[in-house]
């Protein structure tokens, strides 16, 4: 029996600050891959500038254009992010809004999960369906179960340690991780030989 | 019949760059008012930046306190953007993320108007329930009806002139002025004689 | 000092089957308002025939009429309810799509506070955003903070005895209530004495 | 060269009148399929009663069963529906929540398209993101693009002779049919030969 071709997903961190709980948990996901998987992160979204269609006509700024050719080159996307108003934060919107004008766009047919952590019980929930309707504008293939929103997250971290500690949350990311892969290796199809 | 109180309203808006037919929007708002209304805009949040919760404990961002402070001493809020990819752009969700910090909160119990051009037939109208959830959380009085979303925006404005010259839209507008300042009396009932 | 107004709530229920939490949770409420609120349940939406404009031309089905009668004589309306695949009961939606149609339209400048709860983590919170859209289009004014989604409920109730058990549970609902009982007052303002 | 497989489409119709615009969306779609597609409607959202556990627990109703058994022995599914108060109509919410229930969930895994109509400019659109919503708990694949939303339905239509008569209407129909098919290929991929 062959193996499966390794695949190789990249992070998009909607936090820019350095205890973030959601960076916690986008620095754990490196350890918490099944066999076969790799993950690194993107750059950071806090070197992404405000948008601004001017700006982009006298050319993409350079964190955005290694970001999407990081994407393009990715068999998947995962976004771990916090939970702000009731929606995504404006710094992951933003560096979203700079993806969506790179041509070819980098999010196109990308298979992509999402993963938000919040100290209250909702877990983030209002942001991913926000950022599933802007990914459907994208045209990425967002997966749809398990959906991984870890509420009351305090309590599973080690924060001093700034570790994800609960056995239950690192085995279910393992999980979303290997639904990832598995849909890649679905919407990939026979295309996925000649790659 | 003694004369209601005048009112003031600030602008929010959504966009960066020079020309955007949403800022045209904005800056005809002025010379629609009804009688007894005021309108003057806020500061760009091109000023404001990324937020981060490292940079908010060593001190707001002037720009971010004297949005505060204006939206405070305002009768209300009218937000005028872009839809970006079926949201609200990152720019206009990063400013809401860091007035949603400030205390006393400037947003709570505030009545506001959104208002999106685009130009495709949709007009905007993805962003604007977005952003209706986001300010539940920050607990302002966001206005029902009359919905502003102009389609189809290009052929209602003079580019060059960079005005707003479609009549139907100028008074359709007017008209929402005037619900937002009915909606402010509304809510600031008898409180309001007080203020 | 005057006593205020008496206020009047009722209650939509979006559970047909006996046992709901939600009917546990609406059954309930009459018994947790603040002094000078008094509760009563509409008919149920079992008795709402699908929604189809062909039948609307013959005439509105009498339950509709009723209820929208019960909320246009209302103070406000509370809407506790299931969440039904990440959104609202088909059958509470129908009641509204009826209620829409019937003129004046009942819910038009009502004041509503919501209510999920479910077994789940999330509490029905998806269930609550997606009304909350519908209500902007029927011009409600919709209570947003507290915003009353009650997770794990099984551990709230007493099942058997059909009861709500739970104290800090049973005290939010009354501060709910008592929130909207002061949007009411907000809202109705000096019209409020003429009515 | 080989063929490929052909496939075959159903329709789940969320307008119960006779006069629908979506009902004549609905009728016309066989006609315009691309060759080996072929499509054919589900039973009405009419017959499916109201949600009921209770009732759920004394069995099915049959025409929810014989909805899921169609859906299950099809390669996709097009919802053509009108939006109702800024949400999908109740009634096929309501079809919906039934045929969640059903196991094996027939939707799981499913391609599905979204097609709205409405007399409005929006075209459907609000009622569209509320579907895919739901859809994600249902884990069925939904096409992103291109996305139907027929606004300003009503001169699109020879509403006497119910018929849709606008040409770009009719081929942009064409072309989402043909992107559900590629997409049923896609996801179908390997698997799909052995079906």
């Amino acid at each position: 029996m062959t193996q499966p071709k390794p695949l190789h997903f990249v992070t998009l961190l909607g936090s820019l600050r350095k205890g973030s709980l959601n960076g916690i948990v986008a620095r754990a996901l490196p350890e918490l891959t099944p066999e076969g998987v790799t993950i690194t992160p993107l750059g950071s979204i806090a070197d992404v500038p405000l948008y601004d269609q001017d700006v982009q006509e006298q050319g993409f700024p350079a964190p955005v254009l290694a970001m999407a050719e990081q994407i393009r080159a990715a068999d998947g996307l995962i976004i771990v992010t916090p939970e702000y108003n009731y929606s995504m934060p404006g710094g992951l919107k933003n560096a979203l809004d700079w993806l969506s004008r790179v041509t070819p766009q980098p999010l196109a047919g990308k298979p992509v999960a999402l993963q938000t952590a919040s100290p209250g019980a909702i877990g983030g929930a209002r942001a991913q369906y926000h950022l599933r309707q802007t990914l459907v504008f994208l045209d990425a293939f967002v997966l749809n179960k398990p959906e991984v929103m870890i509420g009351q997250a305090i309590s599973k971290f080690d924060v001093e340690q700034a570790k994800l500690t609960d056995e239950p949350t690192r085995a279910y990311l393992t999980r979303q991780i290997e639904a990832l892969a598995a849909l890649v290796r679905q919407v990939a199809g026979n295309a996925g030989a000649e790659k």
